[in-house]
């Protein structure tokens, strides 16, 4: 049995966070069923058994395993088959990526995404959400919030990657690896949240669109938000 | 016969350029010794041979490569012991994170050094420089280069490889490989120039410290501009 306790907004079908999209798919990478079990933000309790508060936990047979990066690792290890992140350096570089790339596209999604993620989360979650995000931001969600200078910032932010995914398919080269997943989940983010801040015809645009058409091919439809 | 063709300034023995470091330090990771042949800016007849116009330009024996990275394929190809981008995946992502990690460290690292890469150079080079860079840039040098602005966005740009290396000694795990040389050659092009915009005690300012003493006790003293 194995069973993934993911985020889900009001609608439980509703899933958006870019932790919890990873490993959705590197488990239809790897080939692996599993169970999902959406929790609200609020939701705290099914996760005692991995010792910390935070989604993603995958629980695989009598295995608890939480972070999304550590779940990389361990289905690597337990099933070797179509490496995620891969082996040394290789695994090494992907997570180097994973931090770099974050640390350059999360800021202006966050700018584009902060009030959407509190439009579609149930009224306790948005209390949760609203008090533990503006300490950590230090301002209201609304001040910090700031689609235009977002949009803007990703646009630069996305540029090294366009060119490079007009040179190859996938960021890890020919198929998609790891670090297809570890990044593109930012792009579920923003599409289940119901935008798309990137030209549909970019090199950016196209590589998205082939992950989600494979993951819908496998798993249907994504359900995405109906906001304005 | 081993020939590395470099950049040099007004002084031949100071080599500033980030792309010419890569190679010295590939060259080093390698245990490969080469004559240097130092180059103005304008000294393009030399790299006829390369079919353009750019250092750094690799001649090995009958083999001529340009391009820094191209030249660390080569360089794994035709010496596969002590891999600098690996194969595969491997190699993948240390050119990707090469991409990354560029964009976000040289725009305020140009900040801090266009005019001081101007104050080292030949007259006939400053000349050179100055038109060039101008037209790419939009503006004149003195008007582009901000110090205080490069410094607040550098910190904030080497805040993820800081984190980072606090946790590894290398970019790329245990021991120094390509990706170490890709981003540290974008360190010594500050040091090489009289600078270094990062506490010394820092992860980052440690891990730099220790490629340039790995440097220095096999090739001897990297000198450095003095400018104030």
């Amino acid at each position: 049995m194995r069973e993934l306790f993911e985020l889900r907004g009001a609608d439980p079908q509703l899933l958006f966070s870019p932790y919890c999209w990873r490993v959705r798919l590197a488990l239809l990478h790897k080939g692996l069923d599993f169970q999902s079990r959406p929790l609200c933000f609020t939701d705290k309790e099914p996760l005692a058994c991995s010792g910390q508060q935070q989604v993603p936990v995958l629980r695989d047979g009598e295995t608890v395993v939480h972070d999304s990066v550590a779940i990389f690792q361990y289905l690597d290890r337990v099933y070797p088959e179509r490496p995620l992140l891969g082996e040394g350096v290789a695994a090494s570089r992907a997570r180097l990526l994973e931090r770099m790339i974050s640390q350059a596209l999360r800021p202006p999604l966050l700018k584009l995404l902060v009030t959407r993620v509190h439009a579609v989360i149930t009224p306790d979650d948005q209390a949760y959400f609203r008090s533990t995000r503006e300490k950590a931001l230090g301002s209201s969600l609304e001040a910090f919030a700031d689609p235009e200078a977002g949009a803007v910032q990703l646009k630069q932010a996305l540029a090294p990657l366009d060119v490079w995914l007009a040179e190859q398919p996938y960021l890890d080269g020919d198929s998609a690896g790891g670090t297809d997943y570890l990044v593109g989940s930012l792009f579920f983010w923003a599409w289940c949240l119901g935008i798309q801040p990137w030209a549909s015809d970019s090199s950016v645009g196209v590589w998205f669109q082939r992950l989600l058409e494979h993951y819908q091919a496998h798993c249907g439809p994504v359900k995405r938000a109906a906001l304005n």
